[in-house]
């Protein structure tokens, strides 16, 4: 795909496409094409940020909370999109022993507890075994810097599901 | 369903309950929890509309792009949201003639291309024969003041949803 055959979309194609760059906010994507013509990817990409740096507090959050569990109940249940199966099967989330899965469901349960959403992780760029490290160690920062650090990896994935439409490199972009 | 036990939803439980009040919305549904308690169901409302008015204009027309067209693609393919499928199919636009379709299909194209968002109406509250002709005129108005009253649609559509899922008289919302 390149930029020229993004700008001739129409939103309905664009929806198709990008509705999931941000997981479960197709919304995102839809307002994004408002933006249009987009000069690179990059520029895409800044308009998705753009509008999520735009959100007030409460529609931050709620982006988190459209996010799955890692390794939680949705990839029990094989409900997961199928961008957040991948990562999760990548970053071998899938293979996981009964007692790694039940550690990271504790684990999830006390982060969504005390931040009020979900433990997001950009799994790809992590091991399997760094997700609980990971997840024990942001479980007691402060909520406001937690919420800028969980918004932080939304972006990242969202990075490398531009990257995957693309065909791009995500380290160039 | 009382407000009590709204109010006492994990974030998971309210996505899944309310997250297509706005049609393929989750977001804002998943917003709208950060607000709770909420005193009442006029309460709750009152947050998702507050949400929606407070988005920039390319976050509202994301809104009205995340519609389906009324008589449309997806009502073809079968790949509406159970919402829409029961709002259109209440409103009579299930069982078109293939020229009222044909018809239709032409001024959602028109409508779309002027607006860059799908004609959105509340078709619960009209009957078939009130779409195409309510279609046609919308289709002429300026621009700014179609997004509002597509918007008040969009609020007409949540509050109906709202209604059905407190098994309330939306008269008296």
């Amino acid at each position: 795909m390149d930029i020229e055959k993004v700008n001739s979309m129409d939103f309905g194609e664009f929806v198709d496409v990008f509705g999931n760059v941000i997981e479960r906010c197709p919304l995102i994507a839809a307002a994004v094409w408002s933006q249009r013509p987009f000069s690179d990817v990059e520029d895409l990409e800044k308009h998705f940020f753009a509008f999520i740096d735009a959100l007030p507090q409460s529609g931050q959050e709620g982006i988190l909370r459209c996010h799955p569990d890692l390794a939680g109940r949705e990839l029990q249940r094989g409900t997961l999109t199928a961008e957040s199966q991948r990562e999760q099967s990548g970053a071998g989330l899938t293979s996981l022993g009964a007692d790694e899965r039940l550690q990271l469901a504790e684990l999830n349960a006390q982060y969504r507890a005390r931040f009020g959403f979900p433990f997001v992780l950009a799994a790809r760029l992590s091991g399997r075994a760094a997700v609980p490290r990971e997840l024990a160690r942001r479980l007691h920062c402060p909520p406001a810097q937690e919420l800028r650090t969980a918004l932080g990896e939304v972006k990242k994935i969202g990075r490398l599901r531009l990257a995957d439409l693309f065909g791009a490199d995500p380290a160039r972009l």
